[in-house]
């Protein structure tokens, strides 16, 4: 069988699998995660094998210590996957809600019901465990899924799915409700992204050419990650002891996550008092600071070598890493306007002690999740309660921001008559 | 300009205009659709003048007497539009509704409040009217939207356009919350596909080719409508009176449109009295019956010249016109697997007294709506008590459905600190 048709294959399986998943009731679905878990650590023998061929391979590749780091598994990380799989089984399940329901004056009564999506396609790199979550996620909302892992941890990946693939089977479910991708060509995802008649969504979370290849090939929807490109302004009404404390966590608590923060706007107002404090901790702690020319002239009095002038790709940039660009502003309005030209719609803030300024930039700022007063390192969805997270969308519709179990379901109507025509 | 320039501008222009539009008050948005359906009955003589100049055309280059209908404004069918306008305006606000909201355990508060998309791309054809119901829709939600309308009737919806920019502008909103391409250049499509910086979901409403093209190069979300293969099952224990009324309507009440019936599946035990009153009944309507093989034979009595037997195309297709396929089935599940298989998860429906055969259809049946004992034909955003309707979608995320109002709008998730940061 060529590529093409091995996908398509893949498809219409995943296809059927979730019409069967879908009449499926929470407890069979609950019933099928357990003995997922049981079925990973049972097999943990064959998933360590396997993990040690794609660690031979990274080697032999030169891959870095990092990502070998990544790429490790070992009896605690499986089991670290079966306990996550025990504690998604615990969640409510979601498919089932009535999200609405009214009567029409002919009598016609109309409901309007969660229900699975359908097939969601997965694309994702280097860390194993990602195969287990992602599935789990898919199977306790009655999705079929097909995943495509990282060149790097196919063989890992393989033996994680054919593990849940037992535990699927052994509670009486599709074994087919979880099918891997079992090729690295690259080709595979244009085929998966053409196959509109089976994958009803597609979620690609990587690299940006990962996530540009799939937004100009898919033909069914995307839900992706770009940029987190977080922002806080520092308002003049702010409580700067507030304020520092905030930007040191939101930049300097994990620095390659997609929720700190890559800028700081400061009112003039409280520029130079902000960086007499927080300003001489950021550099303190290693943050080079990339500034405006005014930033840059006030600054200027410290002479440290972690002072920059800012470029204009310094605004747009996800640095990841102990850089902060700085930018004074007047107004609210021109840090507002800011974040709407530069930001990435991801993760933004304010501190201030003023409500209606609060307010205001909590209603004109367009990002999915908009703070006042916290850190924007809470945008997650184990931060918001959801139990679970498949990834944070950058996407408007669907979902926008934390994406957990309700974000992988849709909704149908269902309307109830006693022989109702229409005139 | 070049038209990539042009479009582009355009993008930026509404994009601009999204960003005022998002802050207006409903009071704000409310005087402005007042205002622009004065301004439509205002300038009714340069609008007919436009229409003219389209006529002129269509009759120049043959088009039929229905599609010349279809293009013709008058002063009434003016008045009908700026009627329209009005009543959307008297129309709930669904913008800055609280979705939800929750304290989390570190006293942080989340609430997910519903705000417009942004700026809404729609591609239509031929009926100049559809210029004034969707930029209206677009404007009550607090998006800016970009039209393109149909080459045949461009001087008629330019005219429009203008004329609903009048009213915008009279009330104090941005003009360009509303543009219309001015050129009937097909390249410009391919351009708004390609604008993802600026354009946040297309929605294109028109034929086959129209989709198709959309779908192979958006890179924004797109919400469409492709065929309405909608299907009724008539169970074993179904009133068979009632099953009559209905699927006399929801084939013959209307039939070019897209929540029509194409297919109805008897089941085994019914149909010969079936066919004796409601077949016999469809053939004296004037409806062809394409039959498969078991349905053939008993309705070979008949020696009726509008019975045939069915292809294995027919049952795929959309034939919005007095042609019926009809099949026999032996249970419940071998029609929700025809269903499944052949229907375009629109409208379906099932006949029945048994109250459990019915859950299991409305359950299992994966489409957009599904009925029991009514007709599809209430498959629409006014039926369903929406008081506006965008189209239906035959999508899965997003929008499913009769397309409204709340549907033209997506969330946003505001959190409410007290200097909170992430340990």
């Amino acid at each position: 069988m060529d590529l093409q048709n091995q996908i398509l294959d893949l498809g219409r399986r995943a296809h059927a699998a979730s019409r069967a998943l879908a009449k499926a009731s929470t407890e069979q679905k609950n019933s099928a995660l357990l003995a997922m878990a049981d079925a990973l650590e049972k097999e943990t023998d064959a998933i360590l094998v396997a993990n040690t061929s794609d660690l031979a391979r990274a080697k032999a590749n030169g891959l870095s210590a990092a990502m070998i780091d990544r790429l490790t598994l070992d009896p605690k990380r499986i089991k670290a996957m079966a306990d996550g799989i025990r504690q998604v089984a615990a969640l409510p399940d979601p498919v089932g809600e009535n999200l609405r329901d009214w009567t029409r004056p002919n009598g016609i009564h109309i409901s309007k019901v969660r229900v699975p999506i359908g097939v969601v396609g997965i694309i994702y790199e280097s860390r194993p465990n990602v195969t287990s979550d992602a599935a789990v996620l898919c199977t306790k909302t009655g999705n079929a899924t097909i995943l495509r892992g990282g060149s790097e941890s196919i063989d890992s990946n393989l033996a994680i799915a054919s593990a849940l693939q037992h535990g699927l089977a052994h509670a009486g479910l599709p074994a087919d409700s979880i099918l891997l991708i079992p090729t690295t060509d690259r080709e595979a995802v244009k085929y998966l992204c053409a196959m509109d008649q089976y994958l009803n969504v597609i979620v690609p979370r990587g690299g940006k050419s990962l996530i540009e290849t799939v937004v100009a090939h898919a033909r069914m929807p995307v839900i992706k990650h770009y940029d987190g490109i977080c922002i806080i302004y520092v308002d003049k009404e702010a409580d700067l002891e507030m304020a520092g404390r905030i930007v040191m966590n939101a930049k300097t608590q994990r620095p390659g996550v997609c929720n700190a923060i890559e800028t700081v706007i400061l009112h003039a107002d409280i520029a130079e008092e902000f960086f007499a404090t927080t300003g001489k901790a950021l550099l303190e702690k290693g943050v080079q600071l990339r500034c405006d020319e005014r930033a840059y002239a006030q600054l200027s009095t410290f002479h440290h070598q972690l002072i920059l002038r800012a470029t204009e790709a310094d605004w747009r940039t996800e640095f990841l890493d102990l850089i902060l660009a700085v930018k004074i502003a007047d107004t609210t309005e021109e840090a507002i306007t800011h974040i709407d030209d530069n930001g990435s719609h991801h993760s933004d803030g304010i501190i201030t002690r003023n409500a209606a300024t609060a307010e205001q930039f909590l209603n004109e700022v367009d990002s999915a999740t908009v703070y006042w007063n916290a850190s924007t390192r809470f945008t997650d969805g184990g931060e918001f309660g959801f139990g679970a997270e498949i990834g944070i969308s950058t996407d408007r519709l669907h979902a926008r921001g934390p994406m957990a179990l309700e974000e992988l379901t849709t909704y149908k109507y269902q309307i109830r008559g006693t022989g109702q025509i229409r005139e």
